[in-house]
């Protein structure tokens, strides 16, 4: 998928907690963050003041046929105050507004014997980079194809496209240049410590299991001035497989192995 | 359900785009807060460096009895970075390390006859606030039951309980004080320009409606050393009720009508 198989491990991005769940893989990052509906994206206003804005966008990692590298793309609600620091970081002759986008899906609520065992199974992915507005219009048309195709794919060739002047010149598409990334998987059934496994009172009284989580896609329901009168193929097929994909999923991690051993856990 | 019933709207959580979905009101925030299984927690970890890193966390808004205000709770993978960063920001006697929180639900995708008018179904709630560590030893545990009965209603009760010694140190909860927040709901069918609307070439051709989004509890999985042979009725009862909830919601939200009328979005 893309040019590098890990992005490198750096003070930056360093996991240093729970590293057995740490990935650094790039594959296993961007397809963290391209199945993600919502982005979180955090910047820092003003530089004097050392705090942060997080900020929910729709995002996709892509690369451009004219580039030679994998970007974050970024849109959706996007605050003028974020497009007006990216474009002053440019005039500067910074690399760009330096931002920090995080994905994260929860896959099940594991329960286990003790409130401090339980977890979630989850896949997290958190980047860093710097981010530009993308000013070609032809780079800026793909990153809109490839957004809303990553909500439901096909969807852009189902519309009314392209893009016309008005709606070209109000969308603005932030680009970002990733420089670090790493990402976090935890599946598997519950673990406890020896401490509480070795208790019969204990076992003998807490249910312990998975509770598996995932994101469910309804029925499409036609709006008001829809006159298609057949959910298009696109949209049935996507409601279907990824309901089965996600469901499979969730279901699976529910019932892996536990991640580690504790004989494991406790040299960290 | 708190003091107050708005947040005053200041500069750093006014809301400058799509006014007309957004909201200052303390219940539907807290309730957006406490109802997403994962907050986005944003942080500088050095105030010389404008760069912010985002992660994802466990939280609950909750009024300890000894207090006057509602605060938010952290917990989850928390960084020893970060707690150390709220622990110096504490000892030079600033309020606190400035947070920025975020939690996002997506309801449904709202497909429409052009790209541009794509949109999400969704409730979002962001907060500021300094943080600081719970030190005081029944504020922590009054924190922990909440936030392991936020992820499954009476757990807590139901499992090993009080936190041993060793589990009291090694769990560390964040307290962040709210200074501001604001959220921002929309929900219903989709909607299309006056343009887009007059053309009978892409009403006939383009299915427009919603897909309802919610998360899904699928049938709880016992664990390989779980000896509890029903699962309990705090456990069913939760799936069950919940899953009722999510999806009447998102399903509702996709039939209602459109948040503005196209006389309105024109005036912004």
């Amino acid at each position: 998928m893309a040019e590098q198989s890990t992005y490198p491990q750096t003070g930056e991005n360093k996991v240093n907690r729970y590293k057995h769940q740490a990935t650094y893989d790039v594959d296993t990052i961007h397809g963290i963050v391209n199945t993600t509906p919502v982005l979180h994206v955090s910047f820092v206003p003003d530089p004097s003041i050392p705090a942060p804005i997080v900020l929910p966008m729709i995002g996709q990692i892509g690369l451009y046929p004219n580039d030679s590298t994998w970007n974050c793309y970024l849109h959706g609600y996007v605050s003028s105050r974020l497009m007006n620091l990216a474009s002053a970081a440019i005039s500067r002759g910074e690399p760009g507004l330096p931002l920090c986008v995080a994905a994260t899906k929860v896959d099940g609520f594991v329960l286990s014997l003790t409130p401090n065992s339980h977890n979630y199974n989850y896949r997290s992915a958190v980047m860093h980079g710097f981010a530009s507005i993308v000013e070609d219009v032809d780079e800026k048309i793909w990153a809109m194809r490839l957004i809303t195709n990553s909500v439901v794919p096909e969807r852009y060739e189902n519309t009314r496209v392209p893009p016309d002047g008005a709606e070209m010149q109000s969308t603005r598409i932030l680009k970002m240049r990733i420089t670090g990334a790493s990402g976090k998987v935890r599946e598997g059934v519950p673990e406890d410590e020896r401490k509480d496994l070795k208790r019969d009172d204990v076992l003998d009284s807490v249910w312990t299991g998975v509770i598996p989580v995932y994101e469910k896609l309804g029925e499409p329901v036609p709006g008001p001035y829809n006159r298609v009168k057949k959910v298009p193929d696109h949209v049935v097929r996507f409601v279907k497989e990824e309901n089965a994909i996600r469901e499979t999923y969730a279901s699976d991690a529910a019932r892996k192995p536990a991640p580690l051993k504790r004989v494991k856990r406790t040299e960290e």
